[in-house]
């Protein structure tokens, strides 16, 4: 059994919880909060909510501890202090600060003799794992990631920030144009308004001036201002009825060229549809929380990504299994 | 360099030829063919073609050697045999006898301190990869294969030996109805049937009796009677002219379902559409004979597949590269 603590408990925890459930190889033994432990309840029945300052006195009970703590402040701090103490797996997903994260969190991995696994998710996470392959099998080419149909928690912070709306919800949608003009071999060089719209759902408040925060809303640099956006004014009813959801996806494709003229075209395409966003980047990081358990056991140490974890490690099954079944 | 020798020079080791041209990091050194090398025409300038009874002659300038022989009698021998004095990679595929194929060749690898990687291509290959990937992600879920459209070579061939037959070609192709079931998380129980049709090409004798060759064809047992078949009669230049091709393809999907009751439900799909199987198929080996290369230099030495290979070995790019561009 591989005991897993959970440091964090919102819907990314919640969604570790229920990854644990459906893993008979993984118990769930300590939620971890900054809130008061007391009010904090949890869906598995027996575990106890501890503060987050007692972590440490869990150490012997726990054999891996994920972090579901925000890339922005929390994570940057959180994943190099507790790997010091356990093996530890991440979703920090600030693209631009993953070399910093990594080596922070190496040299306290590595010192404590822990394996910390980072950036863990889909993306980061499986769609970096298909970007390096299809990159690594077709050299000559190119490749293309779109997200969504999905909802983008920043962007939506966004649309509530402007003034006269109550609540809003936003939707990455790829171009389906972009999509197929990238999986017919053309290569396109695709601007970013070119390959996602946004798609917004907005409550107003009475009397508000509609065209005002309509405008806003599509002329917000950096958010909106460079995408083909959709703003639809709805009632917060039909908002909670129809938007509470908080699916996302998206695709990665590389296309390519083989022979000995470049002569032959190939498409690799990965593809997620996801109902619930935090449930399945859960659900990735649990298969890695097990990952991390295993290479610990084994004598590594020190921070690893995806791209250092072989496949083997992810599953249950043993290699014989594997080959057998798999392969 | 990765200094590549290889063994077999069909449409696999053509494919091959061509992959090392497209890597800056790779230096095809010899090609062995139990032809007469003199009647062996290679497509790389200043490299030489060796009978296959030289190979051991070359042990010293050939950090890996590619096995491009068929894996109903070739490869069995074969790989267990030159792992013995090279680090190999081939692309056994009878799915049944890989536990087998694995263990004669784990036994002569270890012993004298090679890597080998079997089974590399994409399926087996990047599609047991996936396989692998989603269900440790989803472990509540079911997963598909389909394969195509494409050119199924047993299959041509069967079509061939059929009384009255010139030539022939078939094309396995998923139906879209299948897939659209897959996809719409109902888990449907599928035949053989409902998954894939088989479209066939065929030149016929002069004056043959085609009603009795499309029935024969239709009703042949393992290879037709379980499909919905279709049989063209087309004439020896319209064969050539539109389907010299050796286009391949398909699809892993994997649904599955997270949330505490299960209420939430994903789709992950891999998908690849080949212009040319074979060539797909050596791009796949050669980033795994650079790996090979890199996990022998580290010590490691046995039998590996794509389950055991950290996907970082297959890459050009250094750690910080992976992390800083791909990640």
């Amino acid at each position: 059994m591989v005991r897993i603590g959970i440091m964090g408990y919102g819907n990314l925890g919640r969604g570790i919880e229920c990854a644990i459930k459906q893993n008979a190889d993984m118990k769930l033994v300590a939620v971890f909060t900054r809130r008061n432990p007391e009010t904090v309840k949890i869906l598995t029945e027996g575990v106890s909510v501890y503060s987050v300052d007692d972590v440490q006195k869990l150490k012997d009970e726990i054999d891996v501890l994920i972090l579901c703590g925000g890339s922005a402040t929390d994570l940057p701090k959180q994943t190099m202090e507790y790997a010091k103490y356990f093996n530890v797996v991440d979703s920090f997903d600030t693209h631009a600060k993953i070399p910093e994260h990594f080596a922070n969190v190496d040299e306290a991995a590595a010192a404590a003799g822990n394996v910390a696994i980072i950036s863990c998710g889909w993306d980061p996470g499986m769609f970096s794992l298909n970007r390096l392959y299809s990159g690594a099998i077709l050299p000559m080419g190119k490749d293309y990631t779109f997200w969504g149909k999905g909802v983008s928690q920043g962007h939506s912070d966004a649309i509530r920030r402007v003034e006269g709306v109550l609540d809003g919800k936003q939707y990455t949608i790829p171009v389906d144009a972009a999509l197929e003009a990238v999986r017919s071999c053309s290569n396109p060089d695709l601007t970013t308004r070119e390959k996602h719209i946004r798609e917004c759902f907005v409550v107003a408040e009475e009397g508000a001036d509609l065209a005002r925060i309509e405008a806003e809303i599509k002329n917000m640099p950096n958010y909106f201002a460079d995408y083909d956006t959709t703003v639809h004014f709805i009632s917060k009813e039909e908002l909670d009825r129809d938007h509470s959801g908080i699916p996302h996806g998206g695709f990665v494709i590389r296309t390519g060229k083989t022979g000995w003229n470049e002569e032959h075209n190939h498409v690799v395409e990965y593809s997620l549809k996801l109902d619930s966003n935090p449930e399945f980047t859960a659900s990735v990081i649990v298969a890695y929380a097990r990952a991390a358990f295993r290479m610990s056991k084994e004598g590594m140490k020190g921070c690893k990504t995806v791209f250092d974890v072989a496949p083997a490690y992810l599953s249950t099954l043993s290699g014989e299994e594997l080959r057998k079944q798999l392969l």
